[in-house]
């Protein structure tokens, strides 16, 4: 059995989405549990609306964190009182497999890092994505937990990533990429040649590295997960989104102007639902938060509950699939290669 | 009449492509004199196949700057030799008004850096990229010029983004929006709000500031010209174009899938058709490099000549809208009303 614990009061829409969106996951996963925290007279009228439910206990909570507040704020103010505070403690406590939220980001982050900690082996933490690619799936990090890395964290994002990666997909060595602005060794900022250079000394047996990758290659599926700090992340996963919405929108209006356009669009339909359900954004809907002593699911604030149910479907993949300790065996493996090798360099030098 | 210089070599193709997008320019515009610049034994094969360029001057150059050399090395091996040097020379010498190429971005920065100078109001050139957005066109800048900018760096891409954007869309006051991780003042790097800040406070007449924007308002045209440090703006402009891509290649894969979806397509092929040319980036092919002393334009190495004939009209109408006058006047009243403002703040302290 995997229990989730859910932040029911999370998300540009809260409850609504949360609780239907688990009712939904609990019909897919048999050995799925889930307990919910929130205030209770906002969950406890969507709660009811599900048979799928009747075994789940709601723990009622005081507050719940708005989705503008600044980090410290909602740590001021929903530390030890809040739903999302609750449900992390509930994984803290070992009552939870796995935490998620679809709440304001930053507070997520701040609250996740107070109450669970960083394993010991990571520095900082970052928020892995799934983007959809050509290829498949790949994932992208960080998408905005922390602006600017240094070389050190950028290797334990490859890292951790690559951990990710084969948690979700079991594959055996996970192709990584560092996000640059050329693929030659030259180009870019100091602290990604650096990465480079240690991630193609180090040689992990836990990843393949591929050298640097750019924009383009990310939706190529150039490399299963693709490294970056998180403002460049960050940009870069909202301007392919703002790019789909964009093409999604100049096809439709391109399909509706004449008669015999809308008639092969008509015609055609069922081709432009395939198209429609490999780019739809809530497949993959869940930001993984690495580096954290515990499993911490972001959902995006403004899904609907399908794009909720794949982001409780992704927190049970990563506990089902062990990807705390990969990550924690993974980066262990990692430094201690790492330290051999400088030592040896210091010995030859 | 406005002269062009044309770096004949440049580009993944070269000549071919070069020459074959100037004979497109010139039967598209009567007032556009071009020359050119090239190894004689390459360039003139194609040159005589175009009646168009029969009054067209072919200066011989020794050598042509190679896409795969370094800034430094295409300096070395180029300066007063290659094509790109002759045809920015032609600029500093008064003989052209302009110049475009499709060479190496990195050697065309170093050249035009060296060869034409910056002006004096300005400290680092950027490159602006044109955006195909909902709305229309946007500007996004800096697109790889130099990578990493501080605060003044940006509000100087600022003024001169909307000094370009009225070049080309006679808009007065085009709109500015610096990218960022989120739209709330609190959030991103200190170089951004404090650009943003500067920005807020001297409320220049060339252009209306609205704050940040995210990577998924460039595609939506929030603003008119969208600021970023060339990392960044690099990133993402390449996921877009990665994005674009990918998601017509899902489309074409959907629509082949049955024999419905084919029959649909043939149908509508005429809203494919205007889908396409809506998206099609040889439209907007041409990054315009600002802050130096002369018009440049960077075409896409890889694109065809419909695509460099589009650079060349880009240069063409630079000139005839006098960007560069618009930028050294903007940046100069930017400047002196951003002094005042702060001998004036520090007599109030």
């Amino acid at each position: 059995m995997i229990t989730i614990a859910v932040d029911a009061m999370g998300g540009d829409i809260g409850p609504e989405v949360t609780i239907a969106g688990s009712a939904l996951a609990l019909k897919r996963y048999s050995d799925m549990r889930l307990i919910f925290y929130g205030v209770a007279q906002k969950v406890e009228p969507f709660f009811k609306k599900y048979p799928e439910l009747s075994d789940c206990i709601l723990y009622a909570t005081q507050t719940a964190t708005k989705m503008d507040e600044k980090p410290s704020q909602a740590l001021r103010n929903g530390r030890g009182k809040s739903s999302m505070w609750y449900a992390l403690e509930a994984v803290k406590r070992g009552e939870a497999d796995a935490c998620v939220s679809a709440g304001n980001t930053g507070a997520l982050m701040a609250m996740s890092y107070f109450c669970l900690r960083m394993i010991a082996e990571a520095e900082r933490p970052g928020i892995a994505g799934i983007w959809p690619t050509l290829r498949g799936e790949s994932i992208v990090l960080d998408i905005g937990a922390t602006i600017g890395a240094d070389a050190d964290q950028l290797v334990d994002f490859a890292v951790m990533g690559a951990g990710m990666f084969r948690a979700l997909y079991h594959v055996k060595k996970p192709t990584v990429g560092l996000l640059n602005v050329g693929v030659e060794e030259v180009k870019g900022l100091e602290e990604i040649r650096k990465a480079s250079h240690i991630l193609r000394t180090v040689q992990s047996e836990s990843l393949e590295y591929k050298g640097f990758v750019e924009g383009n290659d990310i939706g190529s599926g150039a490399v299963d997960v693709v490294v970056t700090e998180g403002f460049v992340g960050n940009v870069a996963l909202k301007t392919a989104e703002g790019t789909i919405c964009q093409a999604a929108r100049i096809l439709a209006d391109a399909m509706r102007q004449s008669f015999l356009s809308r008639m092969g669009y008509f015609i055609a339909s069922g081709a432009f639902r395939r198209f429609q359900k490999k780019l739809d954004p809530r497949k993959v809907n869940g930001g993984v938060l690495l580096g954290l002593n515990g499993v911490v699911i972001k959902s995006h604030g403004g899904t609907d509950s399908e794009g909720f149910a794949s982001a409780l479907r992704i927190g049970y993949e990563m506990v089902k699939n062990e990807l705390l300790s990969k990550i924690v065996t993974d980066l262990c493996h990692f430094h201690e290669k790492s330290s051999i090798l400088s030592v040896l360099q210091e010995n030859v030098e």
